[in-house]
């Protein structure tokens, strides 16, 4: 029996593929610290369950296809606070920001359309275009400039005929890089004189340290027409298996058409959607405290991959990940080196190769990419096995490049 | 700003796109009895609830991506109860039996390959197959056959080169016929000869009526490698609202190919699936008490129905849907009607014109699809109003006709 082109062409996921080694590892008595994946620990706000336990009809039934008016009233009033206003027919709750992606993916392109993206990028984007055929168009970013935006002309470059958007994430996942005003210009200038749409997916929108402000793609009038906000609560509240997230957007037009996608699927969870109305009612000094937790941890992690020599990589300040350059040829065969061959006292980590998260060829494959998500004494271990660990396979490495030369 | 010309072509819910005629009759007082959408009424198993409750972490963290063990295992004894055995890599839980549907069409066609599909059809199978550039291939099936298949030469004549598979629902929605077991064997057979994948949507698998014996597509031994069965907690526990699907194959490699998309969107959510292993946990008992009332609730609006001159439909044998012919034109315009112009003490019925049901230009036009999905006292008001409404619609469009030739 054959399968679709589309569907084999895709890669199995690069954060998950590794997960063997891990296993394995495990099964040898080696505790592993795992800085490959993106689940927080953070508490997941109470009122998400006390609203779950206290739904008290006795048959559960469908959801509006739309979403629950109290979720996108819930939503609304939190995008106030960013001084953003959607009205209620603007906005859709959608399985994830996985499925508003994919989503509004489907509502702009057609086979054989492309999309302008910044590698790296969050790898699914590449997974969700391939399974509709829309093309990754990549525009690459530098672990030298902290993985910011190349020049106008550089993106305009790759813009051709076939071009119906262009898809970022901010702050960026798995850079962790925060985009500053003038690039979010620079970006909207780009979409106003080439017609393209912007998805702008915003899910670490809390996540930003040491002062910096923030802009979303929501804040800038001239483009209202042509941005379409990606949300979720995974990330925001800690609370990845709600599969909660939305499409917000001025247009209209655009939201009547990815309604007919979720009327097609028919609804989101209802018990998932009422949890989640309480969500985002969470009160801001939670976010300061996650905040500031994230922060604490970025610092721990970053300063000791900076003991390292060749470790190139700019303090990032957003999300929750690192993207680092090392000092090895093959970042995947390093991964897999520390969880099949190195432990200190039992113990070591987890990383994610970055390869997965770049479109062009051979890109990334010195890059790993580390989530910050354990908590600062586990970090703080993990950060020194890491350490210790890279170093010692550099060294490994040299003294196998020298014998090989003798 | 420009839409996708995929998204642009697929037709708003000819199920939802009535509905503000409803609210404007419920506006106006009269109360509207709603045949219209397959929402039941039937309590969902306690245990479902229960589960929920009981979840104690602190944290929502994301599922695994094919489903968690606790609900494959669930599902895996439930198909033990039908003869069916599949391995746990053989079974992926989904997002509804909608992304059942979806990534699976996915997964066997590119763009311009087609599907065969028996018409009348799950208006969704339309929509889903639009959205990934896939065609509905209809072979139309008749009122006065109730709805069985053709002939196989008839089928097969419209399979071409870019024909993937078989997908039909058995029980049928919106038919509510039961293939008999010749009808499975013939599918099979066409299937074999024509290379094609067989997508079986067997969600109404319990909903079957008056002793007949029912054969699902799992049953076949000599197709088991190109049948893939489409299940779902919805319409079987009455637990529409939780959005759990599953695909089941014997055919491995397109399981892994499936979940790739499932990693793609990382998990389905982990409170609803944790309840879903409670449901399918529900005895056997519950089926026969449930099963009994759709029976005397089909048999209520069935006969209702047969009173009215010129109405054409067989008795279905499954699911909770009939289609009826009725001795109008245009059903769509008597549903309007019976929602704008008629009412008895106050009260209407409000039913689903079928066109939206077939992918054949102007078949289904003087059809309507009913759910009996209300309890039996309300049924048989809703029955005797429709029966009212018909009667007087159809010498109303009489005497328009007469004055017209006048």
């Amino acid at each position: 029996m054959k399968y679709s082109q589309r569907v084999s062409a895709m890669q199995s996921s690069p954060i998950r593929k590794l997960v063997p080694y891990a296993l394995d590892a495990k099964s040898r008595g080696i505790k592993v610290y795992h800085l490959n994946i993106g689940q927080p620990d953070i508490k997941t706000p109470k009122g998400f369950f006390e609203a779950v336990k206290n739904f008290d009809s006795n048959v559960l039934e469908y959801a509006v296809s739309n979403g629950i008016p109290e979720l996108i009233k819930s939503l609304q009033d939190y995008y106030t606070t960013y001084d953003m206003h959607f009205d209620k027919d603007e906005i859709l709750i959608t399985n994830g920001g996985s499925e508003a992606i994919l989503f509004t993916l489907m509502a702009i392109c057609d086979p054989g359309d492309n999309i302008i993206v910044p590698e790296p990028f969050y790898t699914n984007y590449n997974g969700f275009s391939q399974c509709i055929n829309v093309e990754v168009n990549p525009i690459t970013t530098k672990a030298e400039r902290g993985f910011h935006l190349p020049s106008k002309e550089e993106i305009t470059s790759r813009i051709n005929s076939k071009t119906k958007g262009i898809l970022l994430s901010n702050p960026g996942n798995p850079t962790g890089t925060v985009y500053t005003k003038e690039e979010i210009d620079m970006i909207g200038k780009i979409a106003i004189e080439n017609n393209l749409w912007i998805i702008a997916d915003e899910v670490y929108r809390e996540f930003v340290y040491d002062g910096l402000s923030y802009t979303s793609f929501g804040n800038v009038k001239e483009i209202e027409d042509r941005v379409v906000i990606i949300d979720s609560v995974s990330k925001r509240y800690s609370a990845c298996g709600a599969r909660i997230g939305s499409i917000a957007s001025k247009n209209k037009g655009l939201i009547a058409q990815i309604l007919k996608l979720c009327q097609g699927r028919l609804c989101v969870p209802t018990l998932e959607q009422i949890g989640s109305v309480e969500l985002y009612k969470t009160p801001t000094s939670y976010f300061k405290e996650v905040n500031e937790e994230y922060r604490r941890r970025r610092d721990v992690l970053y300063n000791e991959l900076m003991k390292v020599d060749g470790v190139v990589c700019k303090k990032p300040t957003g999300a929750f990940y690192i993207v680092a350059k090392l000092p090895v040829e093959n970042a995947e065969d390093f991964v897999i080196w520390m969880l099949k061959d190195f432990n200190k006292d039992n113990e070591t980590v987890m990383v994610c190769p970055a390869e997965g998260f770049y479109s062009t060829e051979g890109l990334g494959r010195d890059e790993i990419r580390l989530a910050y998500i354990l908590n600062e004494d586990d970090l703080l271990k993990a950060a020194s096995i890491l350490k210790e660990g890279l170093e010692k396979y550099v060294e490994l490495k040299k003294s196998q490049l020298s014998s090989a030369d003798a």
